[in-house]
């Protein structure tokens, strides 16, 4: 798994799970995302999240950590990402939800800007405990190919 | 600025800007994207990137807060977003980068679905000391509209 090499179209990983308890997500909105839906658990019963939800840009940051984790683990070297394409919060998180977290290989290219390096399309998901997808993204990550032997 | 009638194509923001220390982007991976190029000069200058560099989920996430924060002070009321197009990290940013963020108006349309509430199409850019673009992205944000008089 180190290696751009290594990759296959199709594999698939589970990264982990997280429970986004209501004091994790107050903490996040505090610093990133202060809106009333993500502090506060009457605002957000009143919000169309429909009670104390997660921001989405927590949601998205575990989702990383629990990647990142799972490649020391794995010895896998990931490279920065340049972007992302299609980034779906499809239902709200809420306070106690524990999602699961899962990525799949979709496409494969040797960079053309960068030799050494393979760019990998990724697709995350996310999924909470009654199964029901409640994120979803597709990434361009870069990978580093497999050193020549010297 | 409060409701989705007061919103119109082609608005432009700024929504201000934050300088990313060495200890607010090792402070920010350690939490949620604990690789080397985040949290260690030497690791980073190796790196693709070419310093220590603040995580992607971390300069969209103050993005975020800036965009909240500025909603406040003008009364602007934003719902949650079901999710973003074409989010790019254009170009590293690194300890000591300040960016200046924005907000521009694409489009806007009334929910199909949600009754009351309008969708704006916001593209966000941030732009480093240099003047250089170092992040985009075009999100999708439920508006409240304004309540008919009882």
């Amino acid at each position: 798994m180190r290696f751009f090499e290594d990759l296959q179209v199709g594999q698939r990983r589970e990264l982990g799970s997280f429970t986004f308890t209501a004091e994790s997500i107050r903490r996040f909105a505090r610093e990133f995302d202060p809106q009333p839906m993500h502090l506060d658990e009457e605002s957000g019963r009143r919000s169309l999240l429909g009670g104390l939800a997660a921001s989405g840009w927590h949601i998205g940051s575990i989702c990383t950590r629990l990647l990142v984790l799972d490649g020391q683990r794995h010895a896998q070297a990931w490279g920065p990402s340049p972007g992302f394409r299609d980034l779906r919060w499809i239902r709200p998180v809420l306070a106690g939800d524990t999602i699961s977290y899962a990525t799949e290989v979709q496409s494969l290219r040797p960079s053309g800007s960068r030799p050494g390096w393979g760019l990998a399309q990724l697709r995350y998901t996310g999924v909470n405990q009654r199964g029901e997808q409640v994120y979803s993204v597709l990434t361009t990550t870069f990978v580093p190919m497999r050193p020549p032997i010297a």
